[in-house]
């Protein structure tokens, strides 16, 4: 493969209708590189282990509901260490940079990054980025240590500082080649691995030997082919806090409604899992199913008929996608002389706190009481629970034998429950969503009772998607929050 | 003592300035009552406790801070159980009525006075007033047994149920008389205590042999008189999270503030314990204390500040009733055409963090970050904690106490650690407010560092005020968060 | 298939090495059943879902880890609603039963089961069987409604009560048939399921169309083939505290050893993930890793190296089976005159703390403080957290589905993250064991710098196990703490 | 007053039985000392405070329940700034140890003492003793600033080690000497103040000008006077889930007793406030209270009969220090040959766990089954929580006040809510204990239901205990959990 423009896709085929979907590694584009041993041969911990290393030809099957006589479908490369390796440890010096909003784990990650390369592979040298892409070339870096991150895991936030927004490629790779970087780890979410694969693309161009790798880091779990993301089951398990709040003053008062809204800008996962979790829930709201407000099978009659079913409360969960074009129309009829106010009204929870509330005192046919709860930053900034502790050991450890082993331009994830090597293109492409005609969105339905709020026409549409998902070998499943719905 | 159309203050004087502000008690109207002897004489817990019944003349000490030749003061009537009691067991009809914002602890009240006449005294008629004031006339009673209430102290919010707002006099004293109820428990803040006055002051008129006692319920901790009210360690534990959860968003990213909005109307107790238990908070803003915005010795400039030397993160604590005439003043200059967005601003944290991100956009001086955090109901929801589980219970026995031994129109609270009974009126004629030429302030301010905001005008007329409290016996004294300064 | 004495496995093989272990069936042994078709294809909530129906031909691969060219391997019965089902609503009479030690997510499972069969099928006969299998013959079934078992997800323990050891086969069957009990639930371990299978056996024998469904309970996550048991994610979550207490003792005193147990008899997944979460941990002592305490390379050289090297304290987690040969060679040396002194040292902690104290104390060498932890009651009874509680709602589901569609004779779980139905000599017939050649544990040594105390030999005699195992086609893996190794 | 071989009380009497207990100053032995302004009123969070300064004349009233007629009683110091200091800030050397076991709260006490010294009084010179007493002459000492304290709160244990037992006080003031240290903060229960007093009384004897002040730290809370000491809220607290764990389980299985040893070795507040705090308690074991095992009114009678009328299920909690005579009787009849199982035993929850055991099972009337915990050392090492931290900071800020002030050989303690300093020989002379024949007591026996185990020979005895205290001036009463009996 030469130097292209963009790297393509590389794609293996074989019997039964097995695919591999590759990802890229230094012999794509650099010739003749030596290999050294590696060094986890001598490490007592691993000496022991005979079949320690990964076999080279390892895959992992995305398609696991089969049929007797159905083809293998995609599969990935499995994570973990190999024999040879690409790096020489006294030659690396890797750096970790973390981008985008808050998530529970993000500083385990760094931690195990840092003491996977020192312990395992005996690299001594890693720099933290500070505040996101733009440290790269705006701040001096901070080395890190097993001493500076030995306790960092305990604390919510990132020690390394974050921000959202736009990045120079170029300048970044600039940086990268001035500093004498070769490992590059990057931390965020589908914009932040989209700039990696426009790092990756600017490094290969140049015929750099420098490793980039993604962890994909999203508390709203939309990014797709891997099994969840870190941070997602302390996300969920935080909102409970939130949802148990807001029935007890919902329970409390008289014709009571309490609305919660959790984090999900394209995504409801976070909002479905924690309805599915919690049981007091009465409506689920997710950026993946329309709704509507007014008339017959709308929210108001739901609300109206809930309140005098259920003892006079209920309980609103409501993602903070959710609901965006009717929010849209909703500003649009709306005076715009002040600003401040109507920008607080873009909050898909506030806004349809004040729309139930409008409603209710204009048909005078009901007093209401409504409790707003927004717990999003006391979500994010937890530190991550047991579950994910141990998920990002293991993401962190994928990413490093990734890199060690000479791969480049690719995200690790879990896919089905094993670790694999993923191509940037598969996790950028498009977000995980919730499918709305799947099983896991009837069963939430069938929980708390609310209506779809779908025309048939609606349902139409969406199974032709899944039709289409179907034929690109992938399937809507149930599974367990901890390792969620593919698409 | 006659029939007057308002109960005069029981003012009893002794030597060395000792002043016994008493309750009133069956007896002032009501004349040849026949007592009984108290059921717990042969109840097998208590009649080992040879020393159990309160001394009638036991009172106990408001000042407490003496000089060798000070004057002795204000005292309150001890609270605790009597050799003889106004009541039959069976005579009793006892109910139970939670007005106002949900607490911490409400539940555990209730539960209390249940248990604590059913097995103390033998009372089995107990019954539940549903939703406030009003349920009294527009509501069916709920019968409570200790089977009934058994679990519900593990629960947040209050199972009977509460609501705000306006009731008639009149027509409760009707049903307490028509259902022949005598004994009335009332739990709320006070504005209810207000009304449990009122209550008490048209049955005094009745002649009915019918006791009203208040519990203060008040989150804020703004009843005066008494140590504290229960709920109130609770909610500060709980607002750790939220300060936590503000300090790791804002150590996060550049330049970030986190704004974190907690409860106190008049008075900042919440925000001032809150504060102090946490160490995070950089500037703490109350009722208590005026601030101003723009301008040197003001909150930009402190901020300003306070970014560049403290690493670009910082953290506000403001209270709910924090910089309300600012925000009056704001409300003013703005457009009226958009009701519901307006309607937001007056919630003076969302005003605040507006007001910031306005001020350092506009001056383009600095790019910031604001994470605004309302916790309020999350930290009301939920159940009592330990401590204030086992104050709940020593509120309930004091109460039950008192009627039984035929007091009435008082309220019951911890003073100097000892449970007293207080005479409504001192309960209900001002609110308990941080004196904020007090050390207790003084200490806050030197744990966040702010400046004090104040003019040495201000300070003046502060003291005034002090003073004037100390001519009436009172004093501001330095005291862990479990018992709060008096005024 | 005939009405053999035991039910054969049912092996189905496919091309490409494609091999079914499916489940009985009410067909295998009962003929001309009828079927009907399945209610929720009028429930609104799924009426929608048009894909909803599993796939009768759908199967769940258990290899996930693949080559090109490798065979494709064993696969389970994928488990959802089936478009044709052999009950009619009206006539099932469901019975739950629970039985061992407690877990987390008990209560979830039995709510499911009764609010699944309820809202999902019409079914409105469930009983609730107290105090484990003996409770069929020897007591009183209690009637379980949706509105009995609303709130019980948020207690621990279980609301049906439980026990371990004997029971009767034939008596439970006479039971089940004199009662008209046509689906049974069992929760329960190893055991439980042992017990299980007999009673489907005698009822197949009996020709009853009664369906015997398991749902795995384990604390320990020694199941196999499944991803994991519920409740272990709690538990490895709430073993946390017990470790952070150890950890906070032994930094604050000199040559200090925090001691903590947690569950495991046969299996050392709890301290395994634990100990990964949590990286506090010094040494992790499991059942399948045999130790030893004296000489060379033994358990006390290191504590003494470790608390030298360390600052002078250490933390070890011990399972409750590590050590068991060690601690039979210890009773037999132990004088039998104090029977009741004696029987508390063979608890694995006790009598490890025991063992170093004496070493210590009798070397001279070193003044150490030990501190025991024995967390197990404490995390055995608290509800189950977020992730659980959804986990515990899917496996309710796809057991109901699966009784309702007619098959018997099975278990319920994740496999691969998808759920299926497993036959029950599948999860009887061995216990689910951290595999000490495997990469997971080498991750675990390297994270506590313990020495793996392996003989060459040692090492030798499983790498024979683990051959044995691939043959088999399964495989070893690294996954998250949410989906374990299998075996 | 000379220097005499010990110093005597300083006691002050006044009009109306008014007493003053005082605490010993520099001017006490060391003439012509000069006074310099205190910093504070340069402070500018003080500066504004007009009232900032405490009066010299201020005393705390121990006696607070009074009658109108009844003597003044026992006064202490009131703690606080005062306006002459006896330091100049830059001569200031002072020094902080922690001794005895682990409490919440240390490491709050500590930061703040640091804190408190650096940013009110200018003092920068702070050492750390490590390891307890021992540590002034064989340790190295570290400096402390407010950096290296900022967090330490939020961490449990104390960052200076501890240690128990012995100590040369000889060696401690030469070593106090040698470094030049003149101010001494000493952490620790009735022991080490009795050390601190040790220390107090030799540098005095030397006539040395060095502050020497003890903060109380007893999560027993069993120092007398002061109203409870820090850690205990946050103790009583955690204490929750182990019965709630205890209660869980018993509930789960037949005939079940749920065991939970507190701490408490000779007094039950812990045991108490956790009983009366969780409602989940059937019988309550404190050192105080007597009890016996068989026959009539014994805990086995009790026990068989609360399981059979109380659905099967029980939990006991039992302070450490309860049964002692017991124990000590069981363990003179056991053979002796056998040192390790025995030791066991001496642990009250073990020894009692084995009794009810041993006499079900003998009895052969009832198989039960018996879960016990042990949380000791998972409540001892949490942080401490909201409100315990603010009264730590407290708590530290008039222990500065008052070695800055000259003040020394004295204890601070909140009195009846006010800071007070209290002479060493008021705190050390005999332990806080509950007094079974209050109270507080009877209300624990009637929320059990338990026994009160009592003779009435036993409360004669108790009874005259009594009046012996109420001829001191002090009295039992009724007080919240944060607010405990005084004696």
């Amino acid at each position: 493969m030469g130097i292209s423009a963009n790297s393509e896709p590389k794609i293996i085929s074989g019997d039964f209708g097995y695919v591999l979907e590759d990802v890229p590694h230094f012999t794509d584009y650099i010739p003749d590189l030596p290999t050294y041993p590696n060094p986890l041969q001598d490490n007592p911990s691993y000496s022991v282990v005979k079949q320690y290393f990964v076999n080279v030809d390892d895959t992992v099957a995305q398609k696991i509901v089969v049929q007797k006589d159905s083809p293998r479908g995609t599969h990935f490369r499995r994570a973990g260490p190999r024999q040879k390796v690409y790096f020489e440890p006294d030659d690396v010096h890797a750096c970790i940079v973390t981008c985008g909003g808050l998530c529970p784990g993000l500083n385990t990650v760094i931690r195990e990054i840092v003491c996977g390369l020192y312990y395992m592979y005996g690299v001594h040298r890693v720099s933290g980025i500070e505040g996101g892409y733009r440290g790269f070339y705006s701040k001096n870096t901070i080395p890190l240590t097993p001493k500076v991150v030995n306790d960092i895991h305990k604390r919510g936030g990132t020690i390394l500082g974050t921000s959202r927004g736009g990045h120079d490629t170029s300048k970044i790779v600039d940086c990268i080649q001035d500093r004498g970087i070769n490992q590059v780890y990057i931390l965020g979410g589908d914009g932040t691995q989209k700039g990696a694969s426009m790092i990756f693309e600017e490094i290969r161009r140049r015929g750099l030997k420098v490793a980039v790798a993604g962890i994909p880091k999203t508390i709203d779990n939309d990014i797709p082919v891997i099994d969840k993301s870190f941070g997602f089951d302390t996300a969920v398990e935080e909102a409970q806090r939130a949802i148990n709040a807001a029935h007890v003053e919902a329970e409390s008062f008289e014709n009571c409604i309490g609305v919660v809204k959790l984090m999900g800008r394209y995504s409801g996962f976070i909002a479905m899992y924690a309805t599915l979790a919690s049981r007091d829930v009465d409506c689920c709201l997710i950026p993946e199913s329309p709704f509507y407000l007014e008339g017959a099978g709308g929210l108001f009659e739901y609300i109206e008929r809930r309140l005098k079913e259920n003892g006079g409360h209920m309980v609103i969960v409501i993602a903070e996608g959710a609901g965006q074009e009717l929010l849209a129309e909703s500003m649009l009829t709306v005076n715009h002389q002040d600003a401040s106010g109507n920008k607080l009204l873009q909050d898909s929870g506030l806004w349809l706190s004040q729309k139930i509330k409008d409603h209710f005192s204009k048909q005078n046919k009901m007093a209401i009481n409504l409790k707003y709860i927004d717990p999003t930053y006391m979500i994010r900034a937890i530190p991550s629970n047991a579950s994910d502790n141990v998920y990002c050991t293991l993401l962190a450890h994928s990413v490093i034998h990734g890199a060690m082993a000479g791969y480049t331009g690719f995200t690790v994830g879990s896919v089905n429950g094993r670790h694999a090597y993923i191509p940037f293109h598969r996790v950028i492409e498009r977000q995980n969503k919730i499918c709305i005609t799947d099983r896991m969105w009837a069963r939430l339905l069938s929980s708390t009772n609310q209506p779809s709020f779908l025309d048939p026409k609606d349902v139409a549409e969406t199974k032709e998607e899944t039709v289409a998902q179907l034929v690109n070998g992938e399937n809507h499943l149930d599974v367990p929050a901890t390792v969620r719905p593919k698409d």
